[in-house]
């Protein structure tokens, strides 16, 4: 029994023993087993952004079993995709691999009138296909909003039912400039609402020091944001005070270096993970899972 | 018993035996039979198109017992049309030729806000009229992107309980130029999506060598695309690695001679088969069963 | 026993006795029985235009029993009207005249975005009410498209397992000239699509020489269309080949001889009949029994 | 086409295209293939007598592959068993060996009030496992008749809403002596029954010449029942004049010779075919192959 | 990932991926985790026997906290338990300990007319409370047989849904001698009548040489069974030809010395694991915990 595992889950304690037992599954898979840290593989940029510009720069990323071999190779702690690509593993990793199905997805073929992803598979699929939780994306910020928050509360509610816990991704976009979506005040906002939501697992993407709205200003002219590592502890502090777990994903590809760097921000700023894809799968596989392995590394401390 | 069709159905481990077993009997009918390949007539043109342009090229169309009477005839796999014509041949044709219902359509005579197709029959009726599979157009690029995945999200599901196999059209339609719907990039894309979207059979266009989006043309640059087979080729890889039955479909009535060019391209570089209706039926009767053969032959390699 | 009338069911086979033996009822009432040709009086005018502009011209026509009496004392086939004249007379006449429920309406008061009927009634009232089918009008050509085709999707489903068929009324409109509505090209599509929506029974407009739709000129050019003749001629054939029965409607008021030499022409065009409303139970009593068992006259032959 | 099919199936006319498809299916596959008559293997002894008692005798019969290769080896139309020995093998036959699921069974370790089977299985089981047909035991004679008849009616309209067709197996019991259990009037009695509660597929056991009932006594002294065929040929008119597909078990244990001049008698006397289960797999592979290849060749006449 | 789970898993094929998902997890815990062998500790007997009768042997066992910890430190694959007992311990185990609910008991203090268990607990429990399959008890034999084969029909087919394998305890009761409840072919039926029930794992008593059925002696003449490893593989073939799961409970309190000599008996005949219960919770704790890592090493071998 981990300690720091069953300190964090006690932050979800009234939550139901499947819940409470998938989020501890989640946690004692893989390299970072036990140590309340976890990094998680997602695959969605072929929905998202096509397969020829998410799989050409590592041709063995078209091949959907490649992706699950890696977090497997790699020690991940779970595997993040949306329905087609889980289907194509879930019969040969089940029960190892825990399996995150992304229920909702966007695509750059379309303009659609607000960011809002489409609903793509449903609780019933994630328990057919013996899933570990569902994946859902919101955009705060969406014209879009209304209906995508109580697309999440129907689902999360239902999840929740047949014990899965709910990842939420949460990407600020619509109502504000380019560099506001990752902004500190916005993404703190961001992972804050998806905690009000409900979510047991918050995604966001790493913080700039840009301050996106005029009326929240002020209140982070004492809030300290030069390092990487301090706004991530606003972060995960506009997180219940760090009783949500929230993990950074690793955006645009990068190179290596700057990457690790990225790690040790967040994790010097108390992040609880990270959620990595591009730059994992894109890299040739030795490439990937030294980085994957000097990452978890990282988070081991 | 084929082996390589047991292979394509090894990529489907973890569907039920029903859907399972009415993959395999496409598979196992007609002139194909045992190949892996399929050769589909699909004629849904008097919906889409009007019965006029439709059918008065060859006037035997216009009795929706010549199509069924042609599949049978030329030794296709299966027969997909809109409920109408289901309804027409169902009772005579059910349990020897496989029959795919095609649940949504869409008519010329309207302009919707968006591209989006209306839902015409239920999973029910497939059942009721003993078909093999539905069929189902996604319009990857339309706005109206979210309802149409949700709804086949809805459809697949049920239908998947009843043992039914999801087959998906998958055209590119609406934030783009005319020629982006069937450019490289936008044809592997919206392959994807279909397959991401738990498509059991994808169906999409010949592609072309046009890059649509900008976002994605350095990625394309070292994709060899200057022969059809080799476009061919990067769909299939598209669509799981080829771990997904991809087909094509004619396009445009042409030549016989470019018709069967396009097939050996189409054969090269490694599609399941073709979904064959305008070129077919519009053709008169000895010809059409020629054309439907000559395809077949090259399919059979 | 009818031998036409079984041959003309004989292109329903696969439909269940209930749907089987109302349509065997529909072509076994009144002047025309057994003959497979039908003489329907519709009144939904009152819905439609109003009640002073629809029965001023024959103060009878308020009442709704005068409509029932007129259809039984002409010879009619069948009536049908909306939920409310239904049930003033449903009582009285269930058993002897077929009823059909028109459940959907339109009227001339509200403007909606797009030409869509309200909903009024439903399956459920058609079987309390003792009728024989149900009538839906869908407009083809209306942005409000997939909404309609779905309605009557749904409908029409529970309808058939309550053994009831579906009559459908297909009015083009919306996208379109307003000659375009009754252009030959546009009935025949319009009758086509509510044959692939599984209609037993299309009601049309007669057709106008007049060709729409530029995509379709070039396949009109052979077609003859010189007499209404031809032209309806074109239409049966756009309804799979003459399988599907096929009605059409007098249309605007006009003159008793004017009249008569169209429904000659709909006969020589091989119409199963005629559905006939304004024309007569505007006109007097003696004039309107005159009219309805002259046109019966016509189809009888 | 067969003709002989297609006279068979319009005595089923009024049945959905679904429920036709699948009992064309059953008639087009296999060595009798479009002969209309049927050799199905049936294996639900290991759960009606126990393992030992129905596998020892021949060892290969443990294994439920065994049974699925045996049908498809000696030409079976169809493979007939309860729910687990389905599932062993629908994930592998499916599509190519049509498959009935028995949904009800009874076992020999139990003594209950009257005769009565268990549910064992759904019609949600037979699309799930990719089945042709469901097939329901019926104890006319037992006190148990309501209940059993109730759960068929349910189970048959559920079935038939899905295209499935049922195959009632008619065993009388109960309420007579041992031998009234096969004695003709009982025979054709039962028989009768499952054809008015809605079999499409009737099974029984070959008839003796005793007659069980008092009251039918004198009804059957003009009736020939001599001969085996004699006897048939009576149960096949009970059976709707012959309009109704009715097959014969091979019941207990015999030698090749008494059973193949049994098989001669069926078909002489009329019968659809035969459902031969314990008289095959119970013998060595080559033998059970060549006596049910002899069955058939005598069907085929 | 190990070779012989995965043969074991094969013979699942069909089934969908989150029931093969818990039957991987099943085999992949504990001591024997990817041995394709199991020990499952079982603690219902408070229920079914008393809380004075079950526990007073050893005292820790009237907390339920103890048997989880026991099932833990001893490496056992999974704890099953009736609801109260689960939701004692879910919060704390799930995730790392697989949970077995077991959804039906009996107790000691009712008589009821037949034997048959109650149902005590749902599929949506084993979902709120994390657990990896539900376990019921038949008791082939019984009078109450119908009610119960439905009653584990109905509820399978609701926890395959969810993904959870069902586990089937199958113990002969009521229509035969005591010893007949153990005898070698009353255990073999009662375990392939689980199995064609559509049990992942069958759990039956070890059989003795009794044979109770008249109608199985002769077929038992040469079955060798005198050693308990004889009679054990005939159970295990009764199983599907060792297709199925199929593992033995320790049965009466007994020697450790006798335990572990039937052990080596099952692991000789081709079981699949064992079932302890009794024998492991009432002795005192590192005994228990010895006891059961004797058993583990005997089946690994």
């Amino acid at each position: 029994m981990s300690e720091v595992v069953e300190r964090i889950l006690s932050n979800y304690a009234g939550e139901n023993p499947g819940v409470i037992g998938n989020l501890r599954r989640l946690m004692h898979t893989g390299t970072l087993a036990g140590t309340g840290k976890m990094v998680i593989l997602p695959v969605d940029q072929g929905f998202e952004h096509g397969p020829g510009r998410s799989f050409e720069p590592n041709p063995q990323g078209y091949d959907p079993e490649y992706h699950a071999y890696l977090a497997v190779k790699s020690g991940c702690n779970a595997y993040a995709a949306p329905l087609g690509f889980i289907e194509a593993v879930a019969h040969k990793h089940g029960g190892r691999l825990p399996l995150i199905l992304k229920v909702n997805n966007s695509d750059l073929l379309a303009k659609t009138a607000s960011p809002q992803s489409a609903l793509t598979s449903s609780v019933e699929d994630a328990l057919r296909l013996g899933c570990s939780a569902i994946g859902f994306t919101i955009y705060p910020g969406s014209a879009g909003r209304n209906e995508m928050y109580e697309q999440i509360r129907d689902m999360s509610r239902e999840a929740r039912k047949a014990g899965l816990p709910t990842i939420m991704w949460s990407y600020a976009r619509g109502n504000m400039s380019k560099e506001g979506e990752t902004g500190l005040d916005v993404i703190a906002y961001a992972a804050h609402i998806a905690c009000q939501l409900g979510a047991h697992v918050v995604k966001v993407k790493p913080p700039t020091a840009h301050i996106e709205g005029d009326d929240r200003r002020k209140f982070y002219e004492k809030i300290p944001k030069d390092t990487l590592a301090d706004r991530v502890r606003h972060v995960v502090k506009s997180c219940f005070d760090g009783k949500r777990i929230v993990i950074f994903s690793g955006g645009e590809p990068k190179t290596t270096a700057d990457l690790l760097e990225e790690i040790r921000q967040l994790n010097a700023g108390g992040a609880f993970g990270s959620i990595m894809g591009r730059n994992a799968f894109q890299r040739p596989e030795a490439e990937a899972v030294k980085l994957l392995q000097d990452v978890m590394a990282i988070f081991k401390g």
